[in-house]
């Protein structure tokens, strides 16, 4: 990063992962030995009493409140959709934005079942939106095309990044105490095959996939302007900034500063699909310990994302065969992690209830 | 069958079983349909939509209310304990299922997250057990040891079997209207893999597992155990009681029974994991069309389970490293059902939206 000249963004940025601390291996240790001591074999709840550790490691209690919870979903677009990469067209974007606020979207729904309040950005949509519930915040008006051009400048890309950053501290002001990621943007799966490409090393066959529901056609199609789009614009692997600038988003800049401003206080966030696993990639790639405050929810159907999850070096709790993202998986991930709390809170120990340990 | 004489109680059993209808297709069409009017790419919430199908068909609502769940969690000891079989003593029985009537076992705390009851019955425990919320209808004291002698008479099975059916339907009155199966019974692995093996046509080696939590040395000698059981009491592989009888446990027939009573009734029972789903085989074999009403609900890590559930036909919805039982993954699913009802019902279409479709 020393060939350019710092910017405040870029100082700000640098500021927030500083303070993104190892998580608390004693707290979660203590989770484990509270766990050992419950009504149950030892790790007979799987991967629930993993999640549980990994939550009182990342907050410091043995059972977090989570009741107030946030689903950011960050929306924009990609000029590469002139390319015709997705099965929809650009204008589903604004009109898919307007269906969040109006509440009437998958996630809209799933959030209401989890108690999740959904908190809409338009971080880079290429139209004119306005709403009370929405908040404003283009770091671009959708990005270039990325097989012509850089998709976004440096600074655009800090600038969504920030604005992740501050979504996620103004959210935390309000109380909440766990994050989703969420995100809508047609062309974004193109976006994201790009950045895993570049950042986990991976051809592009194994990282672009069918999005919303293209055919084998404009699956190879797909796969060619992702290759072209790297090619000329050669990001540079050891600089996430750079990725994201050039073949990335701005709903996934967002998203990866949603996740940073979230690590950097300790609080967990559930990574949702194939785009969010890639702004995951990105805010892990900018600081390495942000990691170890994410929560995979599923393995999507998105072709790379089993790959993806495994760079990140987590587990999906759920496989449902979903890809619409919208942070719908996270979302629903949120019973989970709810459950994980619940048990250890609520369960009896061997001692208490009188139960035979062998 | 035609063997024996046919008893009132085999009658009784050929009468709920003949009550057992295919579910209705149109039903479940209608919900497809529906499913792909609503604002997200066709088939993009995966495992989501199929189950919101699924549930149509069974029930022949669009969005049935399953706000009124039980689960259903039978106990029963079983005679092969004696061989050292399972990692826990005997005692845990009785002691798990005061614990369960307690509220401190990990079902109780996960039903009280789903919002369903907790039903515990003694269909078979070895010993004593007196407590108001306890239904007792023992159809053993115990089975008794399957590697010397039957574990249990034809009569014994088939009266644990109608028992389930009973138990299903003083719910059903009371208004429940979606079942998860459960169970608690020290060595009912043991006897699972026993079923499994029989009416699976799979070597024991496939389908033992480490239950509870049991080494090398305890597993072969397991297995060595199942198979001795099987040489020496020759279950008949098309006659699904002789199995029972034989090589089952009460709390298995008891959950057959739950799966064939709620499927006569077009109830939706949710199926557990291993030993849930050895009682769902049995009642497949029973009644072809009993498979129609269940969903299963995960993947458990005991060995066999992906097996068996492919037998069933069934895919799971969670995949969560979990081997409780109880109904733990049952109680869990119920969130995942909840939302893919919610989402047929509150989701806006395509058209109320104004979004795009291609």
């Amino acid at each position: 990063m020393d060939e350019h000249k710092e910017t405040n963004g870029e100082r700000a940025l640098k500021e927030t992962i500083r303070r993104i601390r190892p998580m608390d291996d004693e707290a979660a240790r203590l989770a484990r030995s509270h766990s050992d001591s419950l009504t149950k074999p030892p790790g007979s709840l799987g991967k629930l009493e993993d999640a549980a550790a990994k939550l009182a490691g990342i907050t410091g209690e043995l059972w977090p409140d989570l009741s107030k919870r946030a689903v950011i979903v960050m929306a924009g677009d990609h000029g590469v959709c002139e390319e015709g990469v997705s099965a929809f067209p650009q204008a589903v974007t604004p009109q898919m934005v307007h269906n969040f606020l109006n509440g009437g979207a998958a996630v809209n729904v799933l959030a209401r079942q989890a108690g999740a309040e959904v908190v809409c950005v338009d971080i880079g949509v290429a139209s004119e939106l306005s709403h009370e519930r929405l908040i404003s915040r283009k770091a671009v008006w959708g990005t270039r095309n990325m097989a012509k051009e850089p998709a976004m400048t440096r600074e655009e890309a800090v600038s969504a990044v920030l604005t992740g950053i501050e979504v996620a501290q103004e959210q935390l002001q309000r109380g909440v105490r766990v994050f989703a990621t969420g995100e809508m943007g047609i062309g974004n799966t193109t976006a994201s095959a790009a950045i895993v490409s570049v950042l986990a090393g991976l051809p592009v066959r194994e990282t672009a996939g069918r999005g919303t529901g293209i055919d084998d056609k404009a699956l190879s199609h797909k796969i060619n302007v992702v290759e072209r789009a790297i090619a000329l614009n050669k990001p540079d692997p050891e600089d996430p900034i750079d990725v994201l600038a050039k073949v990335g988003g701005a709903e996934i800049a967002g998203l990866a500063g949603v996740i940073l401003g979230a690590a950097s206080n300790r609080c967990p966030v559930v990574i949702d699909g194939y785009i969010s696993s890639a702004a995951a990639l990105i805010a892990m790639r900018l600081c390495e310990h942000a990691r170890e405050y994410m929560l995979a929810s599923h393995l999507s159907q998105e072709r790379g994302h089993a790959l993806l999850l495994q760079k990140l070096g987590l587990s999906p709790l759920l496989q449902l065969d979903m890809r619409l993202g919208e942070g719908t998986g996270a979302v629903l991930a949120f019973h989970l992690l709810d459950a994980s709390i619940r048990l250890m809170q609520e369960m009896a120990t061997f001692d208490s209830a009188g139960v035979s340990k062998s």
